[in-house]
């Protein structure tokens, strides 16, 4: 296996990117190609892996250009032809990379991805997933902000993709659920009542309807949503939990004996934190392009560069895209949809 | 003032509720009629209100009929006429009180504001606000659950609403943010984006688009987003909140250390329960009706009910409906829309 890392992404700097993907080299003994800037990738490879064993397992390709965090994606991805996001789709589409990985501009590595690997034959529209942490196991959330207004058919392919993501982190079967707003056949908006048929005709591992209050809970693997609803939930979820650690913190730091009572809870505090850091779950694949791709958050530590590069590996060995295909062939009953 | 409370909803039964009405009225000096079966009313009141000049000032109205929590509103609406909820409106619509409180079924509760006292002149759909808290002070949502499929003058007119709202707990002028899934102006589904230019040229301080990370910093007074998007909200939250308090028990309950670290700071994660429970904040006012009316969670206590009361009655004193007549009038650029 053979993974392309846009080197240049993310808010850490080039340095956290590369020592992630000497990570990842070093535990699985994968292939890496850093993309970007030759000069500065080759200085910082040379202070962080002395050993040459793993250096020899890392090559540089070289990109001239960098999309910003904050440019318009689909005009990034059109004028910057030699950007470290558009090299590294380009080496899987030359067939010398297996996997791309981003933790830059998510848009632009969707946009490019699409342009480089285009499409899934019968996708009409790729689309980002996530996994995050429950009580139980993580949950794959689709989509999750590059579908705002969905039809039916968009959201029943959301499932087919999720759900082969899912089987991917070694769920059998998995369960999906569509989110709404009551658990009763019939609850929800006119999408998700038009979407629910779709879903309980299809071959998939339909459980039904599902509350924002379920998503947390670990009994369901899969929950289908369009992205506007996908993407609030989870910045809410990460505003709400910021927010109640402050607001929890402020109610400890106003008396002594709590203080030296949260110094004792440190340890589970952090091992909490580590059980619901995205640096351990979060990373988002982009589903329905006729390759692998995979979005790193912007903040991605070494840690979690690491395990997208590993999960994008797997992505590419369990041969996510056959799944998929397979699935939406099984779904011939929807085919007649307006896309 | 004097406040309508269908003694008969909720999930901790009538004694709960006579409770909390008792403490309004102590607290406050307003008058109450508990709606529901006399003779069960009337037996806990002897046990809860020994003291009689509070008891003077409750009365008892009978009524025949419950709805169930999980019956169908407007069936249930239509066939129970003399349920507790149709009762307690009716002593609004005859004038006899100022408003209605109901912890039983929300939307029938709904219904029955709706079918008793008429939607508010000018509103195409009456819907149902919430408070919740946030690190700063609380904000208010609208929609979280009555309209799912909504257009544009909705949310425009949830934002009038609202913001009244938000003007009888005390703000001043309230700061109003779009839900959507980027800050930038354009961001958005198709709904939020045609709401946008409605709210931008109204007389409301709308300070734009706000993203699912910013619900919970307190720096907006007033959030608005269709009725799908923020139930889903409000679940999510809800079921975050207690998976997140669950996991950090789990890994707290693994060492010794820190179980007595923990019952160190058990004041401090009291302060915070209570600065978070919806016993406080929760509630949720009908909005959009001729009259006023406040929706109580199903297990709300007798402080959530005392607290529900004195808002109803603040509603009522505060003629918030006339400050929403007076910014619809206000409003006439959006009249033509389709409603």
């Amino acid at each position: 296996m053979h993974i392309a890392l846009d080197a240049m992404g993310g808010d850490h700097g080039s340095e956290e990117l590369i020592a992630g993907a000497l990570q990842a080299v070093e535990e699985t003994g994968l292939y890496v190609s850093l993309v970007g800037d030759e000069s500065l990738l080759n200085s910082h490879l040379e202070t962080l892996a002395p050993d040459s064993r793993t250096a020899k397992k890392i090559t540089i390709v070289h990109s001239s250009e960098v999309v910003g965090m904050n440019e318009h994606p689909a005009t990034a991805i059109r004028k910057k032809k030699d950007s470290s996001v558009m090299v590294a789709f380009d080496l899987v589409r030359r067939g010398v990379a297996d996997a791309a990985v981003s933790a830059g501009n998510s848009g632009a590595t969707m946009a490019a991805g699409i342009r480089k690997l285009g499409r899934l034959n019968g996708i009409s529209r790729p689309g980002i997933a996530s996994a995050f942490p429950t009580r139980k196991k993580p949950v794959v959330m689709m989509d999750i902000g590059a579908n705002v207004d969905c039809k039916p058919v968009h959201l029943y392919q959301f499932a087919i993709m999720a759900s082969a993501f899912s089987k991917i982190t070694g769920v059998q079967n998995p369960k999906i659920g569509l989110l709404t707003i009551g658990e009763e056949t019939g609850k929800g908006n006119s999408l998700v009542k038009e979407t629910y048929p779709l879903l309980e005709k299809s071959s998939l591992n339909f459980i039904g309807n599902v509350e924002g209050r379920d998503v947390f809970q670990g009994d369901i693997d899969v929950i289908v949503c369009d992205g506007f609803v996908g993407n609030i939930c989870l910045k809410v979820s990460e505003g709400l939990a910021d927010a109640a650690m402050q607001m929890l913190r402020d109610e400890i730091i106003k008396s002594w004996i709590a203080k030296i009572g949260y110094l004792l809870t440190r340890k589970a505090f952090r091992s909490f934190k580590k059980r619901v850091d995205y640096a351990e779950y979060g990373g988002a694949p982009l589903l329905g392009i006729d390759g692998v791709g995979f979005i790193c958050h912007g903040k991605s530590t070494s840690h979690a560069i690491k395990n997208a590069i590993i999960k994008a590996a797997q992505m590419a060995k369990g041969n996510i895209n056959r799944d998929i295909l397979a699935s939406l062939a099984a779904g011939n009953n929807v085919e007649h949809l307006e896309m």
